[in-house]
């Protein structure tokens, strides 16, 4: 290796240090910010005892989201992997289908699958936004399959590919025009997986609103929380119906009679955290800029570094920045494991992205395309503390709103 | 019908009122009460940042209910439809399996056998607890079933009959030793949907721990709440182990890769609702002392009222009385919708038993025993309000903690 281009875990250390100005205090990979009403609202919570599936929390958390995002339509749900098997069955997924979905994601992605029956296949990555490679993919769709009657029919598998969940990877969009035009082409339902990217835009439209249906995660680590807590957006008000349906067992309308017409899930959020939520889409704005100030931070750190690069938002995009990234050149991939003990050993919380479906056991066999450029990510990446308030030093001062 | 028998409506009410002493204020069916320390452990939440899936609170909460129950373990989980479906695959139960539940009960119940591919098949229920009817069940078993190599197999569908769903309906414990025995002549594991029961005892020994593994609930309706959220309870330390990785996405543990071994779940309850509900079961047995005295005096109200019955706890348990509840005899079952009219005209919420799986279009083909009985019952239960509170003018003090 040229030594000149040799990356050195204790310098990445020092450069963290300096832009985290944390000095020896531990620093989490990411960690919400109750700096709103969250008190205020978790309180009239237990005060009026509307704490689980009926009260106003709900309802309001739902709008907020619709219009913040710009979809018609946002019905909760207790998590962001419950919405995405939501998703997934309302957008027609049966058992035996297979649904193509990135190597390179959390496991909740493919799992989602697996609860509707359906078999994960697993698709590449380009390396602009890190989510599905679509032009790779059309290739090997042309090859692979054949369309029967509109449905796009695996000929190695024999069964039919009905979806496509494309997911934004650590909040970039992925490229959704391409994405479209292949799920068009083959007849696949296309579903967002948008459990990182609430707050990301692809072209000045919010994620979420390309996919028939779109997940998003409010886990306690993503730019806002709701304790647990996903949604899922649509704007296709049948779909909407359908959705809060399902995720309320099914039942219907009635002063008192239990009547339910479908197999439904117990998947509604709860008040109190819809409650948190409220408060916390509140600050959407503020964690938005304090999260690209952060951004730009690391980027100019690392700027001048050989061997490693600070992940960029897409050319195409703006994203929330949901979790920073540095990616090491090839020659220097050996260096992610030390980069994460020493970094981890100073107290500042990094880690390496998840390990390929490819390569769990649960999905060995599923059927897959090339995985080349998705297997050489998965040894380089490396996420950095993300957490809004580590932005402040660098934030400007909110806009006064007189512009 | 003979008119010194039949039950009106309007007198109904009248005695309602009178218990509850709410003059013309609205009584919800049950409603939770948050005198203790809520607001302490939540706002503790909120100032430590720790909401969602690490916190203290989680663990705190699932050793208070191990405790409490007399359980060895006990997994919380983020509903109580959840826990029963992780109860199930823990149980051996897959898909292509029939599993007996009742036909009377909450369709969370059926739904979970569903969700692990497998099929309900719908059991009787007797009149000293309205769960399952064991001596019928057996009956009904020895003539449609046979014992291969151990496993029960339905001579008519052609399928295993894997477990049974033991469900303590309003919180009275079913007939706990001869569903067991009939489980153990059948080679059926035994799961609780302890869902309504806790704080219900079968002969002194908390409901829960008779089945291999049980489902609590801890929705906004049960005894104590979280919000939402339910827990898995064990007396298998290898079965807890199993839970608790099944329910928090199989992941194995590592400093920071993501490595999971199964296809696993987004199932674990947030340390929000876990502080909630820490604080509340803080309260159970003054909950317990207050449910247990407005039943006595709904009973004693009811005492003298031809053709119409208060439903008291079986004699071999101590139930919690979860939800009170009316039993029309057979020749007042019409009454039964004038009754639940009347009652909430009036601003008394009362509601008829759940609509019989056996009802419900998506178990119209479920295999199924005689009904009779649960067909019966259906037309003729009203549950009462229930709430702790409303047991308040009814209580004894206290005791003081000196005997």
């Amino acid at each position: 290796m040229n030594h000149r281009n040799q990356v050195d875990p204790a310098e990445i250390t020092e450069v963290l240090k300096t832009v985290l100005r944390k000095g020896n205090e531990p620093v989490p990979l990411h960690e919400p910010c109750f700096a709103g009403r969250e008190w205020d609202y978790v309180k009239d919570c237990l005060d009026s005892g509307y704490v689980s599936s009926v009260g106003p929390y709900v309802e309001r958390f739902e709008r907020e989201l619709a219009r913040f995002t710009g979809a018609k339509y946002a019905a909760a749900a207790v998590n962001g992997t419950s919405a995405l098997q939501i998703c997934l069955k309302l957008a027609g997924v049966r058992a035996g289908d297979e649904v193509i979905v990135p190597a390179l994601t959390f496991v909740a992605t493919a799992n989602a699958v697996c609860y509707c029956g359906a078999i994960p296949h697993l698709a590449d990555s380009e390396t602009e936004s890190l989510g599905i490679d679509g032009e790779k993919l059309a290739g090997y769709l042309k090859e692979t399959t054949r369309l029967r009657n509109g449905v796009c029919w695996n000929r190695r598998t024999d069964r039919p590919i009905r979806a496509l969940v494309a997911m934004h990877t650590f909040g970039h969009p992925v490229q959704l025009d391409l994405i479209s035009r292949v799920c068009g082409d083959y007849g696949l339902a296309l579903v967002e997986d948008a459990a990182e990217s609430l707050g990301s835009y692809y072209k000045n439209l919010h994620t979420g609103n390309f996919g028939k249906l779109s997940a998003l995660s409010f886990n306690g680590n993503k730019i806002v929380t709701t304790g647990g807590g996903g949604a899922i957006l649509t704007n296709d008000e049948a779909l909407y119906r359908e959705a809060k349906h399902l995720t309320t067992t099914a039942k219907l309308p009635h002063r008192w009679a239990f009547l339910h017409d479908e197999v439904g899930y117990n998947y509604r959020m709860p008040n109190l955290n819809a409650a948190l939520g409220c408060a916390q889409l509140e600050q959407m704005e503020k964690f938005l800029r304090l999260k690209r100030a952060l951004a730009e931070e690391y980027r100019s750190a690392f700027a001048g570094m050989p061997g490693i690069r600070f992940f960029p938002e897409p050319s195409y995009a703006r994203s929330n920045y949901w979790l920073n990234t540095l990616i090491l050149s090839e020659e220097n991939a050996s260096l992610r494991d030390p980069i994460l003990e020493d970094t981890n050993d100073h107290g500042i919380q990094t880690r390496p992205v998840w390990t390929l479906m490819s390569r769990l056991p649960m999905f060995r066999d599923s059927p897959r395309m090339d995985l080349s450029t998705a297997e050489s990510l998965e040894k380089r990446i490396i996420n950095l503390p993300s957490s809004a308030r580590l932005g402040e030093p660098y934030a400007k001062p909110e806009s006064s709103g007189s512009s």
